[in-house]
């Protein structure tokens, strides 16, 4: 819940996308809103879905259309705990130019290795551009592989992480990222990102403090 | 007028452009708001208007100058429930460059056949710009013909649909597409613009939840 | 008062810049507020000045070291009734840059003429950029000219009209048109600006409804 | 605790970022808060350190991982009273590109000499790209030289002030101006930067009322 209103609150989640976690007794299941527009959710609001993304208890409560997103991503990649999908605005005009986003700071560490872009073109031709089937959330799932961060073109992104606040946080600082790397490529010249070590050691070897950002954001959003 | 507040809250709407809405109980009729800006319009100051833009009851309230916009898209077009015309900065680049507006992500599936552009040195040589008249209405809905935007050179845009909420949300998503497209264009190279008949299929065969963004834009503009 | 709290909840005015208008009463003299952020001004902060910037009863307030901008221009403009002089920020980097700023859309017809740009060095050399003397108001006034915007090289610009709502409208749609043709410029292409007939028309002959606008604003940052 | 605040309220500094100031009775010490975000420090969480950033009562409070770039510049530097480290967004571009940032207009005007970038490659080949020791803290003290300002490759920058309001100050006219100065560059053209001879001027010669910014921040961020 409070994941939802900080995404809303930092503007990368408008009045569509979803947060969604592990449930934390049973890795079989996962915990998500009932459809609502992410600034909205209130505790009562989370449902409980198992990985194929039916509900365990759905008392009439809408689902999200795209929830296969979150099922197949948790079922093909156990390490994960909390997925995002947004439509990050500064993050979409990567997925549909050929130009690579790229890690520009450190705070941005995690996408040192490039965001793979899915094409659902390659997957089901000329649809909805939505995740609507657990087939199609399979060949996303496919397509972010071992990666932190996957573009969607023409849609959106996928943002994944070991625990809630981290998958928050990359979801931020992957559209601050964004802003960052277009500013840059607007100055013009070659451009200095951060080396693959350099990601590699902040994000796998010396992660910096999540918490200290959370709290911020979660005060800001929540009033404390 | 929940509509008026909408748009200036998500900052598609200056102290100027307006909003109306066909009657619910006369399609030779329309509502809009006197002459007032959006923010502050109530709805004691929404008035009745006939397809000519007369006001049925003005009791000496000042109408919109530009109110013809409205009445002459009723007219033309009968499908047309609700018609927005704003100043939407992000759009009005759009339509004084040769480059075309296209659709970047599956929100503004809507705009997948490129918006005309309204130019009325065509109609009228040289003006203060305004569609002050039935003639300079008439003019600006058979450029906007069966589509749901028109550019204006030089002035803004008008944006219609089957409700209330849609126009709304066409509107926003006009002007947040518009800023994705220019930041694309700085990043360079070839885009990849939804195709058609993705366009087609989100438009017209596989609609999208509008009501969710609708729920969550009246609840920031008006507390609920 | 109003119109200094206005211009600063529209991010015209930062810490800096002042607004002014000629005393209602007396041609030879202007009103404006001690040296106090224009966010904080409030009624009490309001002086009188004579048209060489001398205070008629400064009773120990502080006045703005740049006075001399207003003082200067009511001398040699009697059609001028207010005069703001801000940092603006979209408006600086053209007069940084060889690109002469050009109304984008009919809100901003009064800048059918290209606005000058005032050269500090041509005048005085290497300074602290600025117009802390008669003499540097008195060149920066032969600059704009019977305009009524003129950029400053390198600081801000200044802005007049024959009245508060009008000088307050022209400022703020000067900062809205270089965010339009800054984006326009970006698009690439030839630029379809007003016509100079466009903006004679809407400026001088036919001019909009600055009061709708105004009551917005004014709503905005002072509650009413 | 004043300029954490104030700094987060304009966009300087978001979850991470630091302000320091040298012990007002002691020249060895300065005061920092604990390790927290900026937007959440109160008064209570300030800490004293001596300039090898060691506590000199932690009371169990956990302090910044970067605090040495703060103890190595009070060391290295004996006419600075303060220090701001931020990750100040529109100028992490600058440090990452090979176009110098320059002043672009008068409140930037200390930055007429082009901020030098520190590099930490080469002190310490790959990294968590943190300055998390003294030696590194003297290796970027080093880059920093006299300047007011140092851009810090892939992370953020350091500004210093002979006071907090002026170290403020230029934290946020530094963001300011690298926003400037992107949008004159695409614009196009040579820019006409502030030339060294006004930057000295203005910056050592006769420098502005910081204290007109500093109380309206003051309020904006505190309330009064």
């Amino acid at each position: 819940m409070a994941a939802s209103r900080i995404l809303a609150a930092e503007g990368v989640l408008d009045g569509y996308g979803h947060v969604s976690m592990r449930h934390p007794g049973n890795p079989e299941r996962y915990l998500m809103s009932r459809s609502l527009a992410p600034a909205l959710v209130t505790a009562d609001d989370i449902m409980e879905l198992d990985l194929d993304s039916d509900a365990v208890d759905a008392r009439g409560r809408t689902m999200f259309r795209e929830r296969f997103i979150h099922g197949m991503i948790f079922k093909a990649r156990p390490d994960v705990m909390a997925v995002v999908h947004s439509h990050s605005p500064a993050v979409i005009p990567f997925g549909i130019t050929p130009v690579p986003m790229k890690a520009t700071f450190h705070m941005a560490g995690f996408l040192y290795q490039e965001p793979p872009v899915f094409e659902i073109r390659d997957v089901a031709g000329w649809t909805n551009m939505l995740i609507t089937d657990n087939r199609l959330g399979a060949a996303l799932a496919d397509t972010l592989g071992p990666n932190p961060v996957a573009l969607m073109r023409g849609h959106g992104n996928v943002v994944v992480g070991p625990s809630i606040p981290i998958a928050v946080f990359r979801a931020i600082y992957t559209e601050v990222n964004a802003r960052l790397q277009t500013t840059a490529i607007m100055l013009g010249g070659p451009i200095n990102y951060l080396s693959p070590e350099e990601g590699d050691i902040i994000t796998n070897k010396e992660p910096g403090d999540v918490g200290r950002a959370w709290n911020l954001w979660r005060t800001k959003a929540l009033g404390k």
